[in-house]
């Protein structure tokens, strides 16, 4: 397969190929901080989350929530997070994955007691609604200066985003233009033939090969970022799920940020 | 188009052809109260939505919520939805679209400030995960009689669940077996060759053909219910948002009901 030019470019040279502020913002914080590592915080109370973003929030790009999990989440919560986010440097992405019709959408963006579009820098969703999902969310989103991925691929085992499906996401965000969809949650760079730049960030990722009990399967940082091409690899349990508390925790994120960053500087000496 | 055997039965009749207790407690409801309609109460304060529940209750076999776009949702409203949906005898139907791996919608379902599992009889699910999203889901539902449906088409314009990606979500609800998984929501039979009883719960319902901004596209109670042998009329904003207050409502929703149970009634009439 022949090397895709997105992926010989610096994270630094892409800042100004995107209009979108978080996308800048994004590919700003990864060159500065020498980090392509995603945490993904999957715990379900405030007290928890935060000391994860204590513990690893330096060596990250991003924090990836799900705030619905998060039994006593509050506004405080999330004002708490924006902090942490200035002070630590960091993008807060929240995994809604939505999958309504434009109009659900725009009030599940806004409204309730998440209100995920007044605290998340950035969002997905999954294009099977059609191009009024992308529409809805445009509209709550692109004025707070907010981005969007759109789910082409998923990690887990049997799932039906694939072949033609992933195409057609490809397609739906070309029309829907680069202002708010910014990229794509995927597997490999679902871009081959695409000169505009597309980020791409990939869940699944442990040291070691392997899967749960409930369909999940794990690659290594290296199979995502020099083999697949992505950009940002997005890792959960493997972080936070060691033993040991606040510095073996670190100690972890740290390791998956080399093993990413070495994945990446390796894939810019290629030709 | 040959006629479905399914829906040439009466709901009555197809109560001893489901395990799951909520399927059987929808299809005596229907019965009993000869209404396939299902209101969906998109509004953002559980005030409102507790005045459109008392409004029409009496109308309806279900009842369908977007929990999180309801700014003070709480536990008590919860409690008060569960006595209404006694006291009026409809089913809850929480519209989460879960479109998640397995681990995580675990929690969505379970966890977090909407704890969905406690008090919706119902909810649904988008296949695209692949499986792992329904043993996620029965892990948590089965055990307390709820049940699920599988996304397996869509009401809004440009949607992806069409074609081949249909009938894999067809496969997968039958491998997956219906001791939880009880239907789909879809715009037509997507069982066409199933000797098994599924129920097929149809949104974008309206008394006039025609659509919103947002890609969403209304068919007619007939439409639904004669033609494309569907179970369930879903509607929304035709009903609560009719201007005239608490009576009108009650009336718009009698005249919905009274739509689909004469398109019921007249598909039970060919043979």
């Amino acid at each position: 397969m022949s090397v895709h030019p997105t992926t010989l470019k610096t994270y630094g040279s892409r800042v100004s190929l995107h209009s979108n502020p978080t996308a800048k913002r994004l590919l700003e914080i990864m060159e500065r901080k020498q980090s392509n590592l995603c945490v993904s915080i999957d715990v379900t109370n405030t007290a928890e989350v935060l000391e994860i973003v204590r513990g690893v929030g330096s060596k990250v790009c991003m924090v990836k929530t799900h705030a619905d999990i998060i039994s006593d989440f509050s506004s405080a919560f999330a004002d708490e997070l924006v902090r942490f986010s200035k002070e630590l440097d960091f993008i807060i992405f929240e995994d809604r994955k939505f999958a309504d019709i434009g109009n659900t959408v725009v009030h599940q963006y806004q409204s309730g007691p998440l209100a995920i579009a007044s605290w998340a820098h950035l969002t997905n969703a999954h294009p099977i609604p059609g191009p009024g999902i992308i529409t809805g969310l445009s509209s709550v989103g692109l004025p707070l200066g907010r981005a969007l991925l759109l789910l082409g691929e998923m990690s887990s085992k049997g799932n039906l985003a694939t072949g033609e499906y992933t195409k057609k996401t490809m397609q739906m965000a070309k029309e829907a233009g680069r202002e708010f969809v910014v990229g794509f949650i995927a597997m490999s760079r679902v871009d081959p033939e695409e000169e505009e730049d597309w980020l791409m960030l990939t869940p699944g990722v442990g040291l070691v090969q392997g899967g749960d009990k409930m369909g999940q399967q794990y690659r290594t940082p290296r199979d995502v970022i020099l083999d697949s091409g992505c950009d940002v690899i997005i890792v959960g349990r493997g972080i936070y799920g060691v033993k040991g508390g606040k510095d073996a925790m670190e100690a972890e994120a740290e390791k998956y940020r080399r093993a990413g960053w070495e994945a990446y500087e390796e894939r810019l000496k290629r030709t």
